[in-house]
Order: structure tokens, then sequence, then C-alpha cells
């Protein structure tokens, strides 16, 4: 994927997200492209993101899924207004509820990709399903309700937006 | 709490997970245990497990309710069986389903507390209902389907079990 990700263009007091702010060094910093209809991120966890020997860890799995998704909610989000990213107002989103199934153990040592659709977008909520293959075999599905961030959230904490 | 952790019964080569592993010097190496009929586990987030500023990643929150929840489902097949944690053959589950639902943002900078209950124990299956709370308030609620780890998936990898 070339060009920038939605997460670029997220408002810089809300990128810091260990998840998916392009600005915490500690943190996965997922990048997030449209292909087509589809959202798309790719990651190879590291070797200590492990469950058991030779399988991902479960809760960095839930993660990619969680910010995937907050992600492909801001992107789809700015192409229902017919806007590109950047431009003002800014969308950013958080989740209020997450599933994720593991279908089966997903292998460490390998990139995984992690694919996004949107199910539903009404009002300030907007439904993502995402999946997780490895090697080409789905091992992850999850569903991520996102919401628009309060604007009072960002205000109390001085974001710029 | 005092005494061992149900993760310090682990068997060694299942001991690594990034969020339960007592040998994952990498990861969160939480500790569950009894508190009656229901489990807990102590938490302090570091400042960059950030969400937004001031507020807990929900990633790290899915985490723990993930491996809170595999923890607790050990604990309660050694209680079912009335037998002590670390005695033959020992328990260790897995996460075949995960739901966490974000009732609030959570608080960045204070100890959590991730308390459990087994909803189920059916053959090799554990339901598990978990909340987190920060000063005394639940802000995260969250269930897992835990299976009992395969023999095979053991055996694969070399495992003592």
């Amino acid at each position: 994927m070339s060009g920038k990700a939605i997460q670029d263009f997220y408002p810089t007091d809300v990128s810091y997200c260990y998840g998916c702010g392009r600005l915490n060094e500690h943190g996965h910093r997922i990048k997030t492209h449209w292909d087509g209809d589809e959202t798309v991120t790719m990651f190879t966890p590291q070797p200590f993101h492990i469950a058991i020997p030779g399988y991902v860890y479960g809760g960095l799995l839930a993660s990619l899924v969680d910010c995937h998704s907050t992600g492909t909610a801001a992107a789809a989000a700015y192409r229902a207004e017919n806007r590109e990213p950047g431009t003002d107002p800014p969308f950013r989103f958080v989740t209020a509820s997450l599933k994720v199934d593991y279908l089966k153990p997903t292998p460490l040592g390998v990139p995984l990709e992690i694919r996004g659709r949107v199910v539903e977008i009404k009002g300030r909520k907007v439904v993502v399903s995402a999946a997780i293959s490895a090697r080409g075999v789905v091992c992850v599905r999850g569903e991520a309700v996102t919401v628009q961030m309060p604007e009072q959230m960002l205000a109390e904490k001085g974001a710029t937006t």
C-alpha cells in the first residue's frame, strides 16, 4: 500500500493510541488503507506476541480488529460525506463493543492481513466486520461497533478538533 | 492477594503468553486468584497503554478480559474436579470467542480490577464473564468462551503436558 493511511490524518492529540496512533513509539502504529470497498492493514507480530508456542496471542488479534475497525470507520465516514481525509472537521472513532471469534490458531512469524468491511453507517455509529488472515487463511473474524468520539472528550483533553 | 496465582501453575511450555505467561518478559504477566466464587486480577496499565489522552487503550482491556478468563477457566476446572492447581494433568485453556463492551472510558493511571465469574462449565468448555473496574466503577464488561487446549497442540510444540 502506498500513500497516507487513515491514521496519518488523525488529529495530533488523538494520535497516541497504542494500537493505531502514529505518535505512540511503544505501540503497533497500524496503517489502514482502502482496497476498493474494503480496508486493509498489514501487521507482522513480534516473536514475543505469543499465545502458546507458534501462535499469536489473542489479545493482539483483538487489538488489531479493534483499531483496524476504528480506522475503517473514520475512512468510511469521510467517504460517506465525499470528503478527503484531513479535511475539517476530522473524524475519529472509538469502540463501543467488540466481538472476536478465534476460528483457528493464528501462526506467529508471518505477516497478517486484516481486512475490514463496513456493515452499517448510521448517525455517529459505524459497524465494521473484520477478518485476519495468515498465509491466505482466515484465522479470526471480528466485528466492532464504533462511535464517533464525543467532541466533549476531545475538548476536555485539549485536542485540536 | 497472596500465594500463587493460577498462572504460576501453568506448564512451562505454555507459560509464554504475552498476556498471562509468567515467563514472557515483555508481557503483562497477569496474576489471577480466587476471591470466594469470583476470580480477581489487578493490573495497572503503563502510561503508553493509551487510547486517547487520559484513557486506557481498548485492546489492552480486551486482552485483560481474555487472559483473566482463560485463567479463571483453568482455576474453575481444577475446582470442579476437587483438585489443587499443579496436580496432574494440568489445565490450560484458550479462547474461542471474546466479547467486550466498553461501557465508559477507562481512566489511565490507576489500578484496574478485573473480576471473573464462571457462567458455564461443560465438557472442555468454560464460559467466563468478566468486569473491569477503575476506582470502583465498572468500565468494561466482557465474556469469553474458553476451551481446554487440545492435547495435540501441546504435543506438537513439545509441551510437558
